[in-house]
């Protein structure tokens, strides 16, 4: 179904927010409108924003995209609900969802708010890491999206569809609970791997001339922008802690074999996680 | 200076002695012995070794080049010493240097052994993985050089640098401390990330949905070969237990940030460890 969108708005314009400039812009005939508290003179001079965002023109939004970091999200959200016009959307693009759901929870506007959360990132961060193609076949997470009205679902769901996502939909708390897992645990093992090896190798000549393509690839999240990641950490600090509680348990029971030198032992449980290759196959498919 | 090389032996047709026999043939004019207990005939079939390395033309090879598991190269090294004729040389390919260079110490042709450790691989393994640039550029560490003879180590030197690999020297002992950091650990902490994860969500579809990139790319190094990885685990355990408490440590601080609730103290941490940017892009340079 083809979908009237002219005016899109967008705040937060770093790497999610810009992306998401750049896609629309290259997929649709629309405006697009940014505002972003620190990058606002740089989205401009890269061209991601037609105009400024704000309270003035606010209410003229077909779409507004809220794409800060997610201790913020619940807030902005809440007064941009009450000055948009009443057939638009909200979506946000945080990687928490399920304190936010709380935050917006009883606002009389909460059926123009859709929960989303895109797969898609990369460890650079800012509009100048903003680029067109970041969406296309990635996956993205719709939550509690019967809270959301089923004729602005379907308008997300035509933008979405236009940039070429996947969508599947879940349950606020579950997406946070699968998601430490997935995502939040990983880049915690990756910085924490970044910091030991830092810390332990004041030559910093020894990690580059000895390090190969394992490591990089095993700290490339390390990179990732401490004002984003750190939201995300405390947001969802409960789920993390279990997840990283799990992670310590097989650290520590992989030393107890390697004290006690069962080889047999570590070999077969590298084995079973070589079935590992079998879901990342399907990941980049 | 054009060193004279007819006929290299492999023992050992995995990603690493492959990838040697490929680029080796693609450099030079040779002749191309190879063996391997398990994988022959497949290496066999793609061609690459001439002929089969034996007991009886093992005294006819100028260099025999050693990749097999890293627990295997000691006894291996001290047989073949006894065979090869006085000019010949042998290096070996393995990830921990020290209990080879023990197990070698007093074998009376020692000046003809070569402790180097080519930083090159992938995850992948066996003949099929093998690759032509695997070595390009990359950097080769020879350990304890005072102890091979000075016109063999010419000849060594003479091989890698036509592989067009970067030499840097060390101490065999030194290389495994080091080594533990900036390899072995990623290998542990990637294996106990992937097994968390499958552990925790017994629903594999959940971690392809929702897993991105950042997820592909710190677990990519659970694929690696168990065949490979127990015995390097092992043989360098007292380095790797060591560089283990450093991540455990490092680990349980951040969750107890994470309890205490300490956003500035964990966006500070976050903000030095990205210091590791400017160290990978130095690898990758």
């Amino acid at each position: 179904m083809k979908q009237k969108i002219d005016k899109i708005g967008i705040i937060g314009l770093g790497l999610i927010g810009g992306s998401f400039a750049r896609a629309l812009k290259n997929t649709m005939n629309i405006k697009i409108y940014g505002n972003d508290k620190f990058h606002l003179q740089e989205a401009k001079k890269l061209g991601l924003i037609d105009e400024q965002l704000t309270d003035e023109n606010i209410s003229m939004m077909d779409i507004i995209i809220i794409a800060t970091p997610v201790n913020t999200i619940g807030e902005i959200s809440k007064k941009i609900l009450n000055d948009i016009h009443p057939n638009a959307l909200i979506f946000d693009t945080g990687s928490t969802k399920h304190k936010i759901a709380m935050e917006i929870h009883n606002h009389p506007k909460r059926d123009q708010f859709l929960l989303a959360h895109p797969i898609a990132g990369t460890e650079y961060s800012g509009p100048s890491a903003a680029y067109e193609s970041l969406y296309e076949n990635k996956i993205n997470i719709l939550c509690d999206t019967e809270k959301t009205r089923k004729d602005l679902l379907k308008k997300a769901w035509y933008i979405f569809e236009a940039l070429k996502m996947k969508i599947i939909r879940m349950d606020s708390k579950e997406h946070d609970r699968h998601i430490a897992y997935v995502s939040h645990l990983s880049h915690i093992s990756s910085f924490m791997l970044g910091k030991t090896v830092m810390d332990l190798e004041k030559d910093e000549k020894n990690i580059f001339q000895m390090a190969g393509s394992g490591f990089a690839s095993t700290v490339r999240l390390a990179k990732s922008s401490p004002d984003t990641w750190t939201p995300i950490f405390m947001e969802n600090k409960e789920n993390i802690i279990k997840a990283l509680d799990e992670y310590l348990e097989n650290l520590h029971l992989f030393k107890e074999m390697l004290i006690k030198h069962e080889a047999p032992k570590i070999k077969n449980q590298l084995k079973e996680t070589n079935h590992i290759k079998n879901i990342i196959d399907k990941l980049n498919s």
